[in-house]
């Protein structure tokens, strides 16, 4: 692609003869060897595949062979059912979304973009940037959402947590993007981020814009985004739900899509969140210093299979110590999360639900996470976590919270002069256990600090529960793991529901030494009803009541429900309602 | 204090007889209180009572009571062996460095400048801002020259990591030496930070000289500063090695001050090493959440004294698993290091040396850290430790180091499934055993990641010894301590030296996913002399040869050296030379 791109650079300076010597001698055997002897390869539609088409298109440009870019565009056989435009239709959703997440989407930009610049000069008539109702703008817009508020990528499936937006596959695309899909103030805090254009000719109006210095916002504008997964958008999803502006946003990623390919984990229905720009409750990305010679050449280190990619490693639940589909690739790509129901349009209640009913042959996992904005700014995150199953299992539910532990609500046994491994195997055995605890009946508090936050998790605890607080690092003697916590919950039984409330609340300002909201305002959890129709959660905040209704198997939007509980009854339509204090939260 | 500055402002709005009521009703009660019931303590010299002077002293000038001053100024008996004025002279030292450290003396200079500045409006043939050689501004720039380039200040004995500059105590300071001592580009810089001001006319000043908008310098000017410890300054001291300028500031700080009374810590040649505002060889600080009322109200938490202040919780010599003095603060109080010698006249090689002689009954130590720029902008400090007794003993010189291993020279025994601690006390018990080595005569390297930058620890190996990977964290049962792994060197013997290279090298660049330089090159690491008087060692570092030559017993500058080893003689004068490829290092 590079070599293609440089030689029409300086066409016009060579000899025919000199033309002749590089097209024959190195265009054409390069060439033939990817379309003939690597035939099936260049003609299947994956990301490999799109270098490959980039490649060898932008070399029938520059040499102006039409048999090349056909090939590059429509497959080796000319047929369209592989090269670029079927890879254009193949491999984003609908919608934008990237299969391997948005770590690799990043990577695969570059010679998609760099390939329809191409063609958008040679071949106008095929008005490339607008194939597919503008793919390419929504794969870059959904590249661009699916980062933290410092740029970094959002660590889905395997992904290196300090790569951001400023790396050059990402300025390339929005440079070429400014150019074709015109000037966007949201790509110019990217751009102002980025520091670097290239030489074209929307790199210039950025960097002229940006020479204008008019203050724009600090921040590229991330707003609740839903991704549908799949070339045709029915394999699952993934959803961003986000509350607050600038440094102030909270982000709440659930992911219920489908495998990811050979970058997948084992994480259906995962969740995790950023506020403030931290990531409180983190995934831990992939296990791999990229460029980092002495860590296995820089490549992916056998503990991103072992242990990353594992179940108990993300914030979802494991059934008996296994992770979901086994751990197995080929099972995991047959299937994807389903989304049950979701709703954004009231600021004040963001919710999504989902289903998975193939990661354990005899469970079916429903989780239903809301994102709510109170009166007074607080914010929660209430988490309804049903595992359903005639079978006994156990449940390990583990949340990877990201900070120091300030006070627990429960006495809990810690490891003090020795510490043993969690489990022996499943990524368990990487998993120091730090403390437990054994719990009947009660509300399990635990509060940690990140930053200058204070979080607290309130869990239900109904009958009997055992509670974990684990470190990674075990069965690590090359140190390849960074040491990280996590908070797991535990219950025996068939089916279950894990209730938890995830609050945001107070500020440590050390500079100044003093907290203000320290404490928790939940006081209590309570499931005053739950069976497969419907569950009613009431969770006391001080003095308030928040009171949430869900439906758990009628998702239409109209349909109408009722629920009596001691003689109280709730309606409401749609799948769910919020209440505080008895009246619908807005 | 407060409230006599309040008092002080709305003075003249007061009737006659309201003033009679307050100031018989309400300051005088408190007065006689600190200065007759508490007399002793009123009188002295003590932080505490810089605070009592202030408060009784800015009574007396918003009540126009010279009495109350005079006994503010020279003691309850006016004679000036207390006060205020022997305040200025005993509690730093004479070039302004406070015994406890900089955490604390941004907590005492508060008291300080308010009353000074009450006193230079009351009694300006006091001249107070210039006495001891204006004490009061060498104490400002010493606590702002104890600071990260993000301005936190520096973690010498107890001190919460956090606590930087823009605290209340410095906006104070700094808003009332503007006025009186002078602009300085050096505080302004400073105060763009605070982003604030006091309502006096040096905020004034500032907020107008800011709002110029002259593109001032963002950091601090950083220097190598030494600052000597004690009233007399004949107490030990401290040095802040420099080398780099802006963000690329290296940092090395070497202790051999005295105790530091009730906040210091047993860490008698101590070092730290901050590099690009990052803590790269760290010092724990203090085990306390500062305003966290969850944990023990925000006051010192028991693993402060147990483990923070104990010598194995820093970068020095513990011997036989105990601490320096047996950790006994009486016993530390009494003694000081001595500092050896020192230069920083030539930026390509900085160094101090220093002693400690009473830290164990029958053990010296001598350590000294060269702080070197070679040609092409590679930095290193060369640490030679030695530790001279008649008699046997174990020695650990432990490396706080802070980041991710990324190789090591040789092979390890990993904890794997099961961890226990490396001791059972004096702050041993709290380290988890990660890994350990059992190795003889050999270089012995180890290469972590901190931030963007590999930094690379070489240490001879003469005879045997014993390495350990550990982790604080054990006997924790309340999840006080922060997670923080330490690598430490293990000798047995009667005198040692202890010889290592700390080299700064390579950058690591996740988003263009590369590394430049990310091996060492320290090749070897010879002693190639070594007695009492004298230590000749040899660096091979690729193929150029780095040798430093020292005097063991003779610090004059101008005395003359000479070694003869294996037929070559090196000669010097002064304490020490370092030569590159037999050259004299410029």
């Amino acid at each position: 692609m590079y070599a293609g791109l440089a030689y029409d650079l300086i066409y016009n300076s060579l000899t025919p003869a000199e033309r002749k010597t590089i097209e024959d001698g190195a265009f054409k055997p390069e060439v033939d060897f990817v379309t003939k002897d690597l035939k099936t390869w260049f003609d299947l539609i994956h990301n490999h595949g799109v270098w490959a088409c980039a490649g060898v298109g932008i070399v029938g440009i520059a040499t102006g062979n039409k048999d090349y870019v056909d090939m590059a565009l429509y497959g080796t056989e000319k047929n369209g059912r592989s090269g670029f435009i079927a890879q254009l239709n193949g491999l984003f959703s609908p919608d934008g979304y990237y299969t391997e997440g948005p770590y690799y989407v990043r990577y695969a930009i570059l010679p998609y973009y760099i390939f329809a610049g191409a063609l958008n000069n040679a071949r106008p008539e095929l008005k490339i940037f607008q194939q597919r109702n503008s793919i390419l703008k929504k794969a870059l817009e959904a590249a661009l959402q699916q980062t933290n508020i410092d740029g970094a990528f959002l660590p889905v499936n395997d992904a290196i947590k300090e790569k951001d937006f400023t790396s050059n596959e990402i300025v390339t695309a929005i440079n070429i993007a400014w150019n074709v899909y015109g000037k966007d103030t949201g790509l110019l805090a990217v751009a102002a981020k980025q520091g670097t254009v290239l030489l074209n000719r929307g790199g210039a109006s950025i960097a002229a814009e940006l020479a204008m210095a008019r203050t724009g916002s600090k921040y590229y504008p991330y707003k609740t985004v839903e991704y549908v997964d799949g070339a045709n958008g029915d394999e699952g999803g993934i959803s961003f739900l986000r509350v607050g502006k600038g440094e102030d946003l909270t982000s709440l990623t659930f992911k219920y899509a489908s495998h990811g390919l050979s970058h997948g984990h084992y994480d259906r229905l995962g969740m995790f969140l950023f506020d403030k720009g931290n990531e409180v409750f983190q995934d831990y990305g992939s296990v791999r210093f990229v460029g980092v010679e002495q860590k296995y050449g820089g490549r992916y280190l056998p503990e991103n299979k072992l242990y990353a990619a594992q179940t108990i490693a993300h914030s979802t639940i494991v059934a008996d110590e296994k992770s979901h589909f086994d751990g197995k690739e080929d099972a995991a790509e047959k299937f994807h999360g389903e989304k049950f129901f979701s709703s954004a349009s009231n600021p004040a209640v963001q919710v999504v639900s989902a289903k998975e009913k193939n990661a354990y042959a005899d469970i079916d996992l429903h989780r239903t996470l809301y994102l709510l904005q109170l009166p007074r700014g607080k914010r929660l995150v209430v988490d309804l976590f049903h595992v359903i199953s005639p079978n006994q299992h156990q449940y390990d539910l583990p949340f990877q919270y990201n900070g120091q532990i300030i006070n627990t609500s429960f006495k809990y046994k810690a490891a003090t002069t020795s510490q043993t491994t969690l489990g022996k195997k499943n990524g368990y055995q990487f998993l120091w256990k730090e403390a437990e605890a054994e719990l009947k009946d009660t509300l399990a508090q635990f509060t940690f600090l990140n930053g200058k936050t204070y979080y607290t998790l309130s869990s239900l605890i109904d009958g009997d529960a055992q509670l974990f607080f684990t470190r990674s690092g075990a069965n690590d003697p090359n140190f390849n793991l960074r040491r990280e916590p996590s908070y797991i919950i535990r219950k025996n039984g068939k089916s279950q529901t894990f209730a938890n409330v995830i609050e945001i609340h107070g500020k440590f300002d050390p500079v100044r030494e003093f907290s203000s909201n320290a404490y928790p305002t939940v006081k209590n959890i309570r499931l005053i009803y739950n069976d497969e129709k419907y569950t009613v959660a009431e969770v006391q905040l001080g003095r308030d009541t928040l009171t949430i209704a869900q439906s758990n198997n009628e998702s239409g939007t109209n349909v109408k429900h009722a629920v009596t509980v001691a003689g109280k009854t709730y309606q409401w339509s749609g799948p769910f309602t919020v209440l505080l204090n008895n009246k619908v939260l807005k």
